[in-house]
């Protein structure tokens, strides 16, 4: 059962709520003799954490993880890892309203109604502070990648804020980091940031995202048709994350649009093996990688947490008005780029384990 | 491993190939104690089957479902149910050409890559006819539904072929099956009936498609985060389906561009229990249905298999054109409406009966 | 789930009952490019028919096996493989009686106290006939072992019948297949054969059995701790066969009354790596082969269907007795043995593969 | 996959090493509304921690566990529990001679063997110590029984220690926590305290032992067949922990000695169901209970660390004589009760839970 695990071969079960003393990662499966220190792991946590700046919760965690097992002498041994992170700054209170209150959104109601009792602080376990784990796991899943397919490079940015979209053609992967959102484009950067103030601070409200990953020099033959298709593994790897309402793979919903005649990515060979004029298939073909990038995109909703007050009801039945005072992030989509990355991580360490597991790993030649 | 199968608790696998002798699903975890005669799942069979009529492949397979095993004097037994349709009209002289060429936009190339060989008989597994094999085993999962949450009813349609959209305001389920494209609006119907015409004959094209997926009545409080989340499982379910290239749940990509105020969901107590404004959120909370409609999208990309000539090379490298003659659908997406139907049936009974044996199926009690 | 699935990579799922009309296992996770045949399954099947001597059941299968998928031109091509047997001798008449009585050490009372319902005829799902299925999916694990190990050899016998034990000096392999009881002592099978005419037709009795199954020249080095050992799968892979109540590795229960002296394994240096002094592990250590001959032994109970009346109840509990005229083995166990032999060839696969996925089939040296 | 995970609904991994910083278990699928404090958990850990009495280890570890997530105010949430428990007392300086010689009868030379290096503190990930997260695992099941099937007891004792068995008829549930050795008979407690003291102190040996866990009150009808029966399950439960070369159901490897007429057990109609006149079975019938008592043994192998020289090679195959001067038990045997206890509470747990996802829990009526 795959109810808090994720994953094939490579597989992590995340553990812990929002407030409560720690969560973390079992990442079980990771191939012995990987390298791995904490500050592998702990650079993309970084990446994610709250506090880094005014755009993100005010919660401050330094998020430090900890190797509890699996782990000898600085090399992985093949037996399960376990990544703790210790909660620091639970300041409960914030939370006392949502105790009898379902927040608009939130996942109070449904929690209470599957399973009759909830932990309300902070959100419990439906806290996007569940994520924290996932990238914890995907700090070890690029590790155990560069092990095993030394090219593959993974990254993620923001391509939508709002109604505020990136032109494709401007996109660079050098300035992704230069900006507090992972925006791709200098110029945008600027503007979103502009937004995002004027969101916070005098429109009490939030704002949605869609966040672009691309997995690069990923070799072509892996991914497991028909129910672990490559994309499918994405797909649930995205939409598993908290505000994630729709995931693309190359043209995505936009496919719908197209002809044959235009969406057909020709093929030719190359001095390295196929070569394709265009990408429309996000490098998955029959579920299976073509060896061209992986694009995978998600659309995160906007935070659910305003200032702005909405119509709900209390345990009772009665109604109220909630207005969330406490640490949010008027844009969740940001911080979900690092998550996104990390997924994208575990999902491809774990097609290239499959795979070996499968076929031995040998691919048909061509040419 | 999931590789070739699906589901939870109720767990199907699909087996066979476009041109082998037969196809099947081997069902599992379907309750005892279920009515289940062949012909419930033969209408929906009916619905998906090729040939039906000139806007899908002129292939002409009745599609005849064998219950081989798991019943027993017209009820299912809780064992295994083996679900087989033949294959009849394998004209494989058809594909000839394709045994050394890679088809652009197709898996010949990637399942080569993978497995070092492939059937090439009519795309053997990779083939969208593996998808007989899903309307089966959701044909099973509609019956026992029945039995567990006699209210479901689940419905797809059409809302897209190509660029023409249909206006959600006319929406309307009775007129579903009265085309020939699951369109719910008749006016686009006889609209899409004339493009596809003209695609099909005079363009040598074919054109993508979206298809919603609708399940009303569905109790509030099924789904099981963190990993398995009902719109988790919903997004792997319809990425696994040939050809799909985005899914989207409620207001997927959509909600990118939505503000918090406008993307709340207000709540209410009605009588028979919360009730909602509105349902951005496609009636899942946390990965747990809320009691509204739950409703996904998924966009089916055009078909890769035209007249037109596009670019490829042969498995020795050297460079060709393809022109697919063989029996094709102009728009796939037609057919995707029952699959999409089906995966929707199947990943509603898992969680039905996933959440009985995590909770007992008690609901947490408001007002 | 494992519900009606046995393996991690190599995986199979049994369907069908003991009166259907066919019965078969979908076969999930072979690697592609092994060749295959009927044939090379079917030797396996003959072993273990039933109707083929005066010592087992006198119903009259053929048990051909049709291969329904996966294989393209006599090879595998990485995709299910559904082996299909059709049941042609299904004399119901002969189960009257059974539809409202329990026969006791029978499912009949445990299926219908758990699924409220169950298939009567000849046992329905319980019948030791869902053995045909692990005969077939072990026939093609013996295939695949033969292209990633050549040096497998898998084979099983019976070692005590009732309370007549063979003498471990005396197994000789070549006489395993020289008499109806696989049994590796000549000597001791014309013992048997008297024990067991007298038993079947004086005695109206049954008898149960003891097998062993040894694999040998299994590489060192394969096995999954701490939940998927070696010894752990293949305790569930026998412990899973109808009618067996104990396993055995190595030493088994007899390891409880030896000294750790007594009991070491020593180890010394050889030509080709680590020998061993003795092999009380049964060739498993902390769950891993250690290169020695892996040694499995089962205990099966005497069949419980017999002509000797025994007291039961029928479904609305009133009393009866139980006599059974149809047509039953007087000592189940001897058909366990090709049933052990499959069972064992499909976990030692399953973990070839498993540990290419792990570690990549890479051996830490020695010396 | 199940590599480091066991269950189906109630699943846990366990992870860490036996000198590590911690080591735990990450329990997945415990229902809601479970009472649990950390003393429910502890009082099963106190029967297992090393140091106890002289006839166990003399590491001195408390055990304590810590519950870090996945219960609110003293009540299971739904969410996965993390059960950390810090290793306090690893003397690593008694283990270095390990490092670079394979111990006769431990896991050295085979993880070496699959995973090119491994963690030699102790044993690493292969020692006894992983069982006590096992044993915390099994307290949270324990309290989940409670809630859902009050009546049921288990109960684990020493049965045989080396040669010395007990005679069934004087076991004594209430003699069992009288001694060290959880034997269920007095006076054979004072003999085997005799002679394990002679075995320790003059001999420098040590002594397999047979274990007996016992499951009363398990309500009839749950199991799953065929490959998750309640035996294979247990089977899997028992042999997965260290040391363990047999398991038996009910009558065991002896029910190979019987005749069908002997091996029986006749059912009669009592005042609350179905009785049976023995219990040869040992409660299980076709996978699923029957309401009698469960009854699963196991036989633990002696401990293969000894003060008496062994002969070995050290990991450049070069000769070495291994003498274990570390802080060992002379009778593995005794501190597997628990263990096995605990396995046997998270088997029934997983299919009181399971039973439910798939038949709702409703039993089949008799009479």
């Amino acid at each position: 059962m795959s109810i808090n695990s994720f994953g094939h071969l490579f597989r992590f079960t995340t553990w812990g709520e929002s407030h409560g003393p720690a969560l973390g990662a079992t990442v079980d499966g990771c191939p012995p003799g990987v390298r791995l220190e904490p500050a592998m792991i702990q650079q993309w946590m970084d990446k994610r954490r709250p506090g880094l700046n005014k755009n993100t919760t005010q919660r401050n965690e330094p998020d430090t993880v900890n190797i509890l097992s699996g782990v000898y002498e600085g090399k992985t041994t093949g037996t399960p890892i376990q990544l703790m992170i210790e909660n620091t700054d639970q300041r409960s209170k914030d939370y006392g309203d949502i105790l009898n209150t379902f927040r608009p959104g939130h996942a109070d109601i449904t929690y209470h109604q599957k399973y009759g009792l909830r932990d309300p602080r902070g959100g419990g376990r439906s806290s996007a502070r569940e994520t924290a784990s996932r990238v914890a796991a995907g700090g070890v899943a690029r590790e155990a990648i560069k092990a095993i397919a030394a090219n593959v490079q993974i990254k993620g940015y923001m391509t939508q804020m709002g109604t505020k979209k990136i032109d494709p053609a401007k996109v660079d992967w050098d300035q992704i980091d230069q900006n507090d959102f992972f925006c791709p484009d200098a110029e945008a950067a600027a503007e979103w940031n502009d937004y995002l103030a004027w969101l916070r601070k005098d429109d009490h409200n939030s704002v949605g995202a869609i966040i672009e990953v691309v997995a690069r020099g990923v070799p072509a033959g892996i991914g497991a048709p028909v129910y672990a298709k490559l994309d499918t593994d994405l797909s649930a790897a995205m939409m598993s994350i908290n505000a994630v309402k729709g995931v693309e793979i190359g043209e995505g919903m936009a496919a719908a649009a197209l002809t044959g005649r235009d969406n057909a990515d020709e093929i030719f060979m190359g001095s390295d093996g196929p070569e394709y004029s265009s990408n429309h298939a996000g490098g998955i073909l029959g579920g299976i990688s073509t060896g061209q990038d992986i694009v995978v995109r998600f659309a995160v909703k906007p935070t659910s947490s305003i200032l702005s007050p909405r119509k709900s009801i209390r345990m009772d039945g009665s109604p109220t008005e909630v207005v969330t005072k406490g640490r949010h992030d008027p844009c969740v989509g940001i911080r979900a780029v690092p998550v996104g990355e990390a997924m994208m991580a575990c999902v491809i360490l774990d097609h290239l384990l499959l795979d070996r597991g499968q076929t031995g790993g040998v691919r048909g030649s061509i040419g």
